[in-house]
């Protein structure tokens, strides 16, 4: 599986000997990975960057270098890859998780109110004390928290805690109360309001679309709050490696904060938009998809929708009911009109579809979807099912079927084990997480993280794509091992394959004569290494369109 | 007051030499005519274009041309002047405007009728003929036409025309049907319903913020639409030698649409926007005016505020009553409070304010506001006062006090004489269309047009701003001739001063080395010719940024 390109380089090697090169940078002195235009991994040694950000050229250990190059840079022997490619975050997510409380790390109600605690003595000019990433079941609780638990710790302002998924949230009374819910409040469509045993009185926790009642009385953002955001994203996920996301929906705010970076210089990394709703996608886009802006570094390529909720909050939709509550079948957040409404609104005017859907009823919505609307809309249109968690079997053959785009994320495999066997009970697993049987089935697969919903790290997600482990190498032999990808199938998925969910094959996402030079350097080589060492991987430099835009400390 | 330029050409000329020019453009053999640095016109016989679009050099007669020029332009003689700027235009209703029913030359309420039958007629697709143009005084009807005389002529479809000021619009009864408009439908604030006589029925003709009751159900166009008006304005635009406007009142629909012709190469012309809210405000410029976009031609400068109607529709708040409606003062569209909020949010974040003002104590409130806010916001403000029509004479010194560019429409002068005097009465038209006297008091002047409630057509509005007088020579020796201003006043306001009123002098606005090549090739010189003969100037070629766009078929 592993070739050379030594003769696709010494071709190009000679019609540079041809052309002045004196803007040209060479990259020596590397172990050099890509996938090439076969889907095949390839190795090279040295790469010359063109004036345009480019790759102008490869070369293996033997072949001459160029003359006239006015830019020499020694790879000291270190591993280059192409840069990572996340196919599924929410960068001003990432950026306002670095700007308010982190729970993630928590691991009892204990040390979570200690947090919180800390963080409003830390911040006392916030009017409002916002944070995210708590997870009860990590947690050990058997519960939702509750409103009286974060009373005891601050009653003087609001305190709303999303969760680790995103599909809960988590309210102190105060909260409850600037957003006028009582008893009497209703649970609205695709949503639950938590409510004390044997009572209506709301509890602190606000499932899917009840999670709105309160957001409406956040204060927003402030531009100037936004463009430090996206700054504090970029930084992150530069240094992790990561040149390039699928941004999954974008708000016309979000948008123009990227357009802000982009008119003044500080858009480094690349970005694919989906619009947070039909409305953005039109106001953003217009008449279709706009242009690659930036030297390929931002593009509204179409629209996110949701069509369920999570796994771990019960949101997701089931065909069976839940093994853990079994009068319930998860919450649909649109009609099987509504979507195929959307979906069409979408691909009249070429915007590319990204559905969010967890469960397998679900997922057979929208490949069934897929399958009546491919009649009216033909032609290139890579459907993209974001997550695809719990697929039935019976439907996986549709995924390759239709060439419907597989997004899915490594990491909520290893963090979602334990929980999806007691959603799913133990003889409805066949189809959870399989990226394997999915692959398998012709589905193109590009991998993600859905930071800030896990970690941005494409190193950790390679290391469970391969091993089906998380990070202390549990379950011995990994969780439904026969569902793993290969190496080179990991790679792709992070890299060439996130390059093409967007429609950016040939820009980047390879390191080919022609493609931007968005690269990383690192200390270890993927395909020599254990997957316990692959989580270690240190990255030292990550360069985007030629230029080297951050060294590790 | 015109002083060559050769002293600065010949030191420009020896440093040119230096240089390699090789993709410069030498258009030579002109009577060029420019406004300088000083404020004065001067005149040159041949400029250089520099590959970036800007103006390199400038020659007289005698002058050696530069060697080593690649291409060269004879000017076969013609007058060259800067690009005119339109210092206040709605660019997308121009636009739209091309797309809808054009009652502005209709002379009476017959022909407007006539023209309506026509085009539903030759339109049958449309699902509402929309329209706009007509003006009742100018028909001689001496009241608003109504609903009943629209039915008699399309009932099948809605019919929804604006008045030729866009202060008012006339609908038919299956518009005001489709709107839920009946005898029980309140005035809005900021706006009145025509009733018939004696009745509380709606008469069908809709003043100021009434109209939003119809707009609100008129379908909203589609993206590609606005993209086809973008198109249509600019080449109406650039065909009258326009090549820089101000925007006032971009929605973030409108900016996306300049957006998607900057980012397709398709924005030819030069736009100064200023948002139509608060909140357009922040969704385009976020934390502050945009930076210049695509080469000078596109920035986000601040905020365009309505503070009073218009005079025909009488709308305008006025110090005293109406003359011809002695118990009507007109419409406020804000409060002394509301206004000063808005200017603030604005001038917090460095954003422009433009505050339409048309009557005297409409103008009164923005000039002892600026004077309040002066305390709070120190700096280069450039506070703009839209039409500045109906000035008291008393609170004219306040215009040169804190530099208030009055940015002003000649042609309204024109239009509006009559109607002015019926208004106002014959004692208080001191203040009226007071340009000489604003400038003489220190303020900078901008042109502009209103278009599309006046025709863009810089060189009417500069024969009306040195005579007073319409395009029939009328009334002979102007209309309050003291009021008019000198040739190189009117240049100035059409060119430099529009620079100026919106942050570009040094971008573009004059022929001088730096700034950027927009100007026209006309037949006539408009310091040499009469004010009628100057209405009927031939506009040969368009250039902005040292390329050709536009030549005369």
């Amino acid at each position: 599986m592993i070739r050379s390109l030594a003769s696709m380089a010494a071709v190009v090697t000679a019609s540079m000997l041809a052309v002045p090169a004196s803007a040209d940078t060479l990259v020596d002195n590397v172990q050099g990975v890509t996938i090439d235009e076969a889907g095949k991994v390839a190795r090279f040694d040295a790469l010359v960057i063109a004036d345009d950000g480019r790759v102008r050229a490869l070369f293996r250990q033997g072949d001459d270098r160029p003359e006239g190059i006015e830019y020499r840079v020694d790879g000291k022997g270190r591993v280059m890859l192409p840069g990572m490619i996340d196919s599924h975050v929410h960068v001003m997510g990432i950026g306002f998780g670095q700007l308010t409380l982190d729970l993630s790390n928590t691991n009892s109600l204990e040390e979570a109110l200690a947090a919180i605690a800390r963080f409003a003595e830390e911040n006392p000019g916030r009017p409002w004390i916002l944070g995210r990433g708590w997870n009860q079941e990590k947690w050990g609780l058997r519960r939702f928290p509750t409103a009286a638990e974060l009373d005891a710790i601050v009653a003087d302002r609001p305190v709303w805690l999303s969760r680790v998924d995103g599909h809960a949230s988590w309210a102190n009374s105060l909260a409850m109360e600037r957003a006028g819910i009582t008893a009497a409040t209703q649970d609205p469509s695709g949503g639950r309001i938590i409510r004390k045993a044997g009572s209506r009185e709301p509890a602190g926790v606000f499932v899917d679309a009840a999670e709105t009642l309160v957001n409406a009385v956040v204060p927003a953002p402030r531009p100037a709050d936004r463009d430090v955001a996206l700054r504090k994203a970029q930084d992150l996920l530069l240094a992790n490696g990561i040149t390039a996301v699928a941004d999954m929906g974008t708000s016309i705010e979000d948008w123009q904060t990227f357009r802000r970076a982009g008119d003044n210089g500080t858009l480094k990394m690349r970005i694919m938009a989906y619009a947070d709703s039909a409305q953005s996608m039109e106001i953003i886009g217009g008449p279709g998809p706009t242009p690659w802006l930036y030297d390929d570094r931002l593009r509204l390529n179409g629209i996110k929708l949701y069509l369920d909720g999570a796994l771990g909050s019960r949101g997701a939709t089931l065909k069976q009911p839940y093994h853990d509550e079994p009068t319930h079948k998860g919450l649909p957040l649109l009609s099987p009109a509504q979507l195929r409404n959307l979906m069409s609104r979408a691909a009249m005017d070429n915007f590319q579809v990204a559905i969010h859907a967890i469960g397998d009823a679900a997922n057979s919505e929208v490949l069934n979807a897929v399958e009546e609307l491919s009649l009216s809309y033909s032609g290139d249109r890579r459907w993209r099912i974001e997550h695809a968690q719990i697929v039935d079997p019976a439907d996986i053959a549709l995924f390759g079927h239709h060439g419907i785009i597989a997004s899915m994320q490594p990491l909520h495999q290893t963090s979602d084990r334990l929980m999806a066997e007691a959603r799913l009970g133990p003889e409805r697993l066949d189809g959870a997480y399989a990226w394997h049987s999915i692959a398998e089935a012709g589905a193109p697969l590009a991998f993600g993280s859905d930071a800030p919903v896990e970690p941005a790290d494409a190193f950790a997600g390679f290391a469970a794509a391969i091993s089906r482990t998380d990070a202390k190498g549990e379950p011995f032999g990994g969780w439904l091992p026969q569902e793993s990808v290969t190496r080179e199938a990991a790679l792709a998925a992070f890299t060439s394959g996130g390059a093409y969910a967007g429609f950016a094959e040939g820009r980047f996402g390879r390191l080919l004569p022609g493609e931007r030079a968005d690269f990383i350097l690192v200390d270890r080589d993927p395909f020599l290494s254990s997957p316990q060492d692959i989580r270690s991987t240190t990255i030292f430099e990550t360069w985007v369109n030629g230029e080297r835009i951050h060294v590790a400390k």
